[in-house]
Formats: C-alpha cells, structure tokens, sequence
C-alpha cells in the first residue's frame, strides 16, 4: 500500500488569522525525501532559508533561523535568551500576545511592569519613551501586529526609547512578516520571531527569528543558563552556523517547505508581495464598508493582511461563521478575550490575497452575515 | 508555476540512528491540504494519533499525544513537568541522553544526583533498589534504548524501586517506540516520551508524549508554574483533549504524517512489527559477526533497531562512513563521546529493516570496511 490511504482532509479556504493557504509547490516541496539533521543537503536548505529569512526580516543580522516549533517556540526562544531572574521586564500590552509574552517572562524569573491599551489601540512614541524613562527596563517587548486585535505599530518610537534606556527590545512578529515590511534593523529590534503559517504562506512547524549583534552578545555574556535547553540560542547557533555539532533532530521536511516557501516570496519580489497584500488590503476595506462594517482598528495603525471588521448590531457572529464554514469551507475567526462577539477576524493573505478571492469572499460573506441577523435588533 | 522547484534533495537510505526511511504514503500524507488548528478535523486526527500512540507505547493512560517540536522537545516536556526547584533527582547515567536530561533537570532548578555506567551497560535491579533507597529522590529518570551506545534496559527494576520509594519515572523511549515493546503500563513508566522519525518510521518534528494519572495529578498540584509555556502540559492537555482552547498553532501536516506512520503500523499489526525488528537485527548481527566485528552491548540488552558494532582495529571509521555516504547515498553514524571511533550506530528500522535491505547493507558495507583498513594495522 503505497498511496495515502488515512489522510482524507476536508478543503477549506483558509481566510482567518492562519495558518493560511499554502501554494501547491510548498505540498510538493514536503513530498521530497528526507535527509538527516547532519547531512549537507539539510544545512544547504538551512543556509538558504537563512538568506530568505534576511530579506524578509529587513536585516543583516548573521544570527538569523528557523526554530524547531510554532511561533510561540519562538516567543520563548526570544524571551527565555534575555529575561533571568530578576531582570526587568517593560511589556507594551494591546491585545492577547501582549498577554502572552508577559506570562513567559514571568515563568523566566523576569520582574514584568506593563502599559496597558484598550485592544486595537496602539502605543504613541511619547508614551513609550515616558514610560521607558520611568521604569528603566533591561528587556522592552511589543507586538508589531497583533493577531487578536488587527492593530500594526512598527515599534520604531519603542526601540529608540528602550535603546536610550540601555534595554533590548523583543518585537512579536508572527502576523506581519512576509506581508509587510517587518524593517528589523531600520526599526532598531533585537529580537524578531514569526511563524510559518500566516504571512509566509507555509506549514505550521517552525519559527523564524533573527538576532542583532548587540542580544547575540548579551546572551553569550549572561550570567545563569537559559531555562530552556531546547530552545537556547546559544546551542542553536553552534548546530545551524558555528560547529554543526547536533543539537536536536531538525525537521528536513519543514525546511523544504520553508525554503520553497520563501523562494515564491523571492520569485514574486518581496516589495510586490508586500504591495499587493496592501491593495489588496483596501480592497477588501472598501468592500467591508459598503456593507455597512465598521474596521474595529485606525486606518494608520492596521495590519494590512489580517483585518478586524466590528459584527454589526444585531448580527450573531458565531453563525454567520458556521454559514461560511459549512457551505464554503471558508475558515474565518471570531474576536476573543474583550473582543469576543465584537469583531471578525479575516485574513487575506499569501494565495488568497488577490482581487478575485477578495471579490468571491466578500460576496458569500455579505450572504451570511444578511441571514445571521436576529430578527430583534436593528443593522448597523 | 505550481511544481516544486526549490528541492532537489539528494536520495539516501537511511541507516542512521535516525531519521529513518519514510514511507511513500507518508510522504503522500504530507501533500493533502491543511486544516486549521482548530479545526474539526485536526481533532479528529489529533484523536487517532492518540489512540494509535496508547498501542505503540503500550499504555491506556488517557493523557498521551504528540508535542510540537522534536524528541529533545518531549524530554524538555516530561522534565519540566516534574522537576521543580529542589526537586530531588536520581538519573540512571550510562550515554549521551543521560547526560542531556541531566542538564534539563539542573535548568529547571533540580537537585541531581547520578549513578554511573560505562557507556553501553546497563544497570541491575539491586543497583537500581540500592541507589534510589540511598537517594530517596522524587523523580527518577533513565533511557530506555540509549541512542548513542545501542543499550536497552525495560526499566521495570527502576521503576519498581523509584514507586516503593514515593518516586515518579520518566523515561526516554525516544528510539525504542515502534520498534520494540516499551510497555509502558506493565514496566510502570509514568512518563515516557519519544520522536516520530526512529520507529515509527515518520518524519522529524513531533513528539509523542504519554502521562500515568499518578503524574498528572503531581503536575496538577506542583506549586510553582512550569518554566515553560510551550511545554507546559497543563496547557496542552487544555488544547488538545479538555477544551480545545487555543495554546498554540499544531501543524496539520506534522499531524497527517505520523497519523499515517501509525496507521501503517496498525495494519502490519505492533507485534508483527517487533517481531519483524527482533528477526532483522539477529539477521544483521549474524551477518556483522560473520565480517569479524564485535557488537559493543552484551547480547540480552541490545537495542534491536540499533546496532553498535565495534570499528575494528585498523579500519578508519569515517572513511568507512564517507564511502557508504559517496557511493551508495547509504548514511550510517559513528560514535561519539566516549565512544568516538570506536562504534558504527547502523540503525536496521521500520521499510529497512527487511531480508534485502540487510543483506545489500552488509555486502557494501563489507566492500568499504576493506577499503579503510589502515596499511599499518592488523585486523580484528
């Protein structure tokens, strides 16, 4: 029995947060045979995911790589390298990842103070050099794009503080990169991890993440071993750069698909790429607004591949995405947390970020969303 | 353009400690479209691989699946779930992974205390009564099928005496699954964790994970949070079987190729498939013997998957390596530690471990020992 006889998975249209649709070579690229962890072919496909990574990442740092888990192996890839005991810790808290990453600095011994934001909000520059000043930090973390809200802050006004406070800052990534320009060292972060799944149109299994020169040395000089031995930088870089001295069994697979991945991204041109995710961006803006939504977050201050439309009054959002779901196969999310029941949450991203999808979606979801009102309440 | 373009991998037979030969579903498996993390239909896949993890591990403990990230991700787990700081330590110590749960165990703030062996002996029920009655530890650690040496020992002696002592076990089976009987229930491991990419005959990047009640309910009542979020099994336990709350994006393609690897296994039928694994290695041992090698582990405590002959005096192992690698695509590892150039691992597994495979592997495997004999040396 040689053909696959087990795996019989619906087709979705994948147009939430992500993971997102997958281009066929990236199937293709998994269906090649593995080799192992040491063989020369995998730091081949390493080395070049590494030099993609770069490019999209917006950097020259030498310590950027995939890690072997999801993007939340990369939160603490991030903060388990730069928080010990004691070390004091600024979080910018906006929405649920915020949330997050201050609970893993917590578990990492880090003394964690928090500026908090209604979510969907962002930080001013001034409120972050303010609140910087005071607390004097050694670690500043932020989420450039958060999923749970749809909101976008480059982070440039937060790395500048924190660099003027002497501080290192971790920027969470995980929905912007591969959709929009990320900017690592224009923006002045330390630290940047993503996912596969969402911006680069992969698979789920792996972590990009990238490290200036200036962590790279905090972490070589820090005086306690970090928490996590799977997880710690400084064995990482001596198994993908250094030494290759094995560390741990890194998947063939997933690199393939990372590297076929970010070879269409190449291919396109990743400034296109980031163009087209914006128009299709106000496309799909324009499109929501002429059904009478409302974009939960600022016009400046929006994540161009994942967008947050409020439900309207009356509308019951958990049905219309069940219509989607089982009439369509369209996958969309819900809001959560204090956005629970308030917004949608809708990703056009990667293959489905293009005028005919946009048009298709906004067609079949104007459909549910007529026949998800409750009769009581009144549209928006 | 819709093919794959970027992967031109190389085609090895993987006679390695893994990872090992894949098969062609498996591979198929990987090119179906995926679902959602919170999909119906990763829950459903999530839930067979469970069901078809409790048969290979040999267990009905309710709280078994499979971790994202790979086998060191699953000792990361079962440690930080059990070691807290001050927790008291006793680690079985005779290889390389030993040594690794040694480290974790010290990072998560445990007291340890270690009993020695050379590498690739194993230890008797009385040394293990003696040390744990001595230490009176609360958590007990030992490999199962020690990768870097070849050695398994069942651990029931272990485990016997950690439990009269209030003890709880954990044991690393990662190269033991699916090609031996692990018996976790009958040997009384309470956690015992694997990889995907040994004997279950998948790809890397998953790590199958088993959990007693007994230690579920000492994560449940520990008094400080694990050190790891991502590892956390509280949190993935949530995720995967109680509420399916979000904790992290799981990757449906990782989830298709072991649920396939484990059907594949369930339609030879487990027992057959040890039984295949037990003929294959007297077959390849019979066969490495007849070429005057010597196996480094005594007979009654062989690893059946791995074998670790002795390099013969006056045969240069890497060169032996390079031209199996050279002109047959065919991996093998050396040993290392300790045991650098003084041991071939040849890994005899899963669509391997069959008469041809043995018997090509022996008869180029002769040709190149002859060809790396050192001029100045005697043979063995």
């Amino acid at each position: 029995m040689t053909t696959n006889s087990s795996i019989h998975p619906p087709q979705r249209l994948l147009f939430g947060p992500g993971p997102t649709q997958v281009a066929p070579s990236v199937y293709a690229a998994m269906s090649q045979p593995i080799v192992s962890h040491m063989d020369p072919y995998f730091f081949q496909t390493s080395e070049a995911v590494q030099d993609m990574l770069r490019t999209v990442f917006g950097t020259k740092n030498p310590l950027t790589f995939a890690i072997s888990g999801t993007g939340s192996g990369g939160m603490e890839t991030a903060i388990s390298s730069l928080v010990e005991p004691g070390t004091k810790v600024c979080v910018f808290a906006n929405g649920f990842f915020c949330d997050r990453m201050t609970e893993m600095a917590k578990r990492n011994g880090g003394n964690v103070v928090r500026l908090e934001k209604p979510w969907g909000e962002v930080f001013t520059d001034a409120e972050a050099a303010e609140f910087i000043a005071h607390e004097k930090p050694q670690v500043v973390m932020y989420v450039q794009a958060e999923t749970s809200t749809g909101a976008f802050q480059q982070g440039t006004g937060i790395c500048k503080a924190a660099h003027d406070a002497g501080a290192l800052v971790i920027a969470d990534v995980v929905t912007s990169l591969g959709a929009m320009p990320v900017k690592v060292d224009e923006t002045g972060i330390d630290i940047a991890y993503s996912c596969t799944q969402k911006g680069l149109s992969c698979v789920p299994g792996l972590s990009p993440i990238t490290v200036s020169p200036r962590a790279a040395e905090y972490i070589e000089a820090r005086k306690t071993p970090n928490r996590s031995w799977y997880f710690d930088l400084k064995l990482l870089n001596d198994y993908y750069k250094v030494s290759h001295r094995y560390h741990h069994t890194a998947s063939a697979t997933l690199f393939y698909a990372l590297r076929e991945a970010l070879s269409l991204i190449t291919q396109e041109g990743v400034e296109n790429r980031w163009e087209r995710h914006r128009r299709m961006h106000h496309a799909f803006v324009s499109g929501i607004e002429k059904l009478g939504l409302k974009m939960h977050v600022a016009p400046e201050h929006r994540i161009v591949n994942l967008n947050t439309p409020r439900v309207p009054e009356g509308v019951d959002d958990a049905k219309v995405r069940k219509l989607l779901m089982d009439e369509h196969g369209i996958e969309i999310m819900g809001g959560f947390g204090p956005l629970a029941g308030k917004v949608f949450r809708i990703g056009i991203m990667g293959p489905l970020a293009t005028p005919e999808h946009v048009e298709n979606f906004l067609k079949v979801f104007a459909n549910a969303l007529e026949r998800s009102r409750t009769t009581a309440a009144v549209s928006n």
